[in-house]
C-alpha cells in the first residue's frame, strides 16, 4: 500500500482579507506562495517524493501543487484536477467578510455556517457577482453544481472520487500527494480516521504543512490521526486557524 | 477535429548563458517568465483557449504552461506530461558553452551538430555531472534513455506519443496546447507540414508566441506552416534565433 500526503494550501489573497472564499478563484498571497515552497522542502527533508498529484481546480491548490513539487525537483509526476476537491462552496457568503458577518448574523448562526457538519449557508444566486454560473470548468456539472454546501455535502462529492482515482493509485504503491482546501481536506481526515460527524467539528488542518498517513490493506491508517512533517509549526498553525475570523 | 496550438518555452537560465542545454532541467529566466505569460495573454486574446494541455518532464517547459495557462484563466484544464516531448538529447555537449563549442570544433561541425537532420552530438558519459543517469523520471526507460540525439531521432521517439495521445485529443474536438522546445516543435512541424529532411533544417521557431494550426479530417494544416498569434513579433524572433551561437 502506498503512503498518503495531504497538502493544503497557503493563504490566499481573500484568506489575508479575511473573506469568505469557497469557490472563489483567487490567487494565493506571496506568503501562501512561501508557504508552498517550504512544504516542498519538507518532502525533500523527509524523503517523502510523491509519485502523483491529485488537485482540485481552484488555482491556489493548483499553484500550491506547482511550487510545492517543483521545490521538490517532483514537477514532472503526473497530476489529476478534479472539481470534487474543490473547497467547500461557501454560497451566499462568498466574498464577504467574515467579521462582518460575525457581527451582522451572530456568533450562534456564524458558526453553524463555519463549522457545523450539515447546516449549508444560503444559496448563492445565479446573478451574484462571486456565482460560478457560466464558468467552463464547471459546465459538465449542469444542474449538479453546488450552491452552497455544507461539510456533509463536501463528504458525499468527495468520497466517490477518493475511491475512483485516489485509492487505485494508493494501491499501486504510489505516495500520492492530494493538494486542496481546509475542508475537501477535512472530509477526507474524517473518512480516514474514521470521526463522528460532531468530531469533525472541532478539526482544524493547518495550511502548507504536508500530513503524512501510513495505510494499511485495508486503507485504515496505521498512524491514526497522520503525521505533520513539521509537528511544531503545526500546532502553532491550527491554534491559529482556530481563531480566524475573531 | 479541433485545433492545435504549439508554444516553445521562453528563455531560460542557460539559454541566457548561451549554453547547450538539452535534458538538463535548467529553469525559466524572468524573461522567459514574462515570456510564458504573455504567450498565455495572446491565447485570451486570439480567443484560442486549450481544453487540454501536452508538456515535456522539463521544467522549463513546464512552468511555461502553467504560467501562461493561469494568464489565460485555463489553469485547471488536465494535463500530461511525457518524455517524448523533451528537447533533443544534446549528448556530450550539454552543459557547454556555445561560441566555446564553434571555436573549439569549428562552423561545419558546430551546425552539424546544431542544425543537421541526422547527424548527433557525441553520447553523453553516464559520469558526466551533466548526465541523466539515475533520474527518476527516466528510470522507466531503462535501455532506452537516449544519451544524445539527432532530429532524426526526435521525429522518431515523438511520432509515437502524436499518434497516441494527441491525436485522440483532436479528433474529440479539442483545442490543444503542446508547450515543449524547440526540437520536439520542429519535429511536429517537419510532420504537419510534410518538410523534407533538408527543409526542416532551415526551420526556427520562436519562443513564447503560440503557433496555430488548424487540421482537416487527414489531419494536415489547412494553414501550411501554421499561424503565428503575433506574426511581427514571430518574424523578429526567428531572425534572432538564426543567429544564435554567433
Amino acid at each position: 500500500m502506498g503512503t498518503l500526503v495531504l497538502l493544503r494550501h497557503g493563504q490566499s489573497v481573500w484568506n489575508a482579507e479575511n473573506l469568505f472564499t469557497g469557490w472563489v478563484d483567487v490567487a494565493l498571497s506571496a506568503i501562501g506562495e512561501d508557504e508552498a515552497r517550504r512544504g516542498g522542502e519538507l518532502l525533500v527533508e523527509k524523503g517523502l517524493l510523491p509519485d502523483v498529484v491529485h488537485t482540485s481546480l481552484l488555482r491556489r491548490a493548483i499553484a500550491t501543487a506547482n511550487l510545492a513539487l517543483d521545490a521538490a525537483d517532483r514537477h514532472w509526476i503526473p497530476v489529476h484536477r478534479d472539481w470534487r476537491l474543490n473547497e467547500r462552496h461557501y454560497g451566499a457568503l462568498q466574498g464577504k467578510d467574515k467579521k462582518a458577518t460575525l457581527a451582522e448574523y451572530g456568533e450562534e448562526q456564524f458558526m453553524l455556517w463555519r463549522r457545523s457538519f450539515d447546516v449549508p449557508p444560503p444559496p448563492i444566486d445565479a446573478a451574484d457577482e462571486f456565482s460560478q454560473d457560466g464558468d467552463p470548468r464547471y459546465a459538465d456539472l449542469g444542474d449538479a453544481m453546488p450552491r452552497s454546501e455544507c461539510l456533509a455535502d463536501v463528504v458525499a462529492r468527495f468520497l466517490p472520487y477518493w475511491e475512483e482515482a485516489i485509492v487505485p493509485d494508493l494501491r499501486a504503491g504510489k505516495t500520492v500527494l492530494v493538494t486542496a482546501h481546509g475542508n475537501s481536506l477535512r472530509a477526507l481526515v474524517k473518512h480516514l480516521d474514521g470521526m463522528s460527524d460532531d468530531d469533525v467539528v472541532g478539526l482544524n488542518i493547518p495550511t502548507g504543512i504536508p500530513l503524512r498517513y501510513d495505510l494499511d490493506g485495508d486503507l485504515r491508517p496505521t498512524n491514526p490521526g497522520g503525521t505533520y512533517l513539521d509537528p511544531v509549526a503545526a500546532a502553532a498553525a491550527i491554534a491559529a486557524v482556530a481563531n480566524q475570523g475573531r
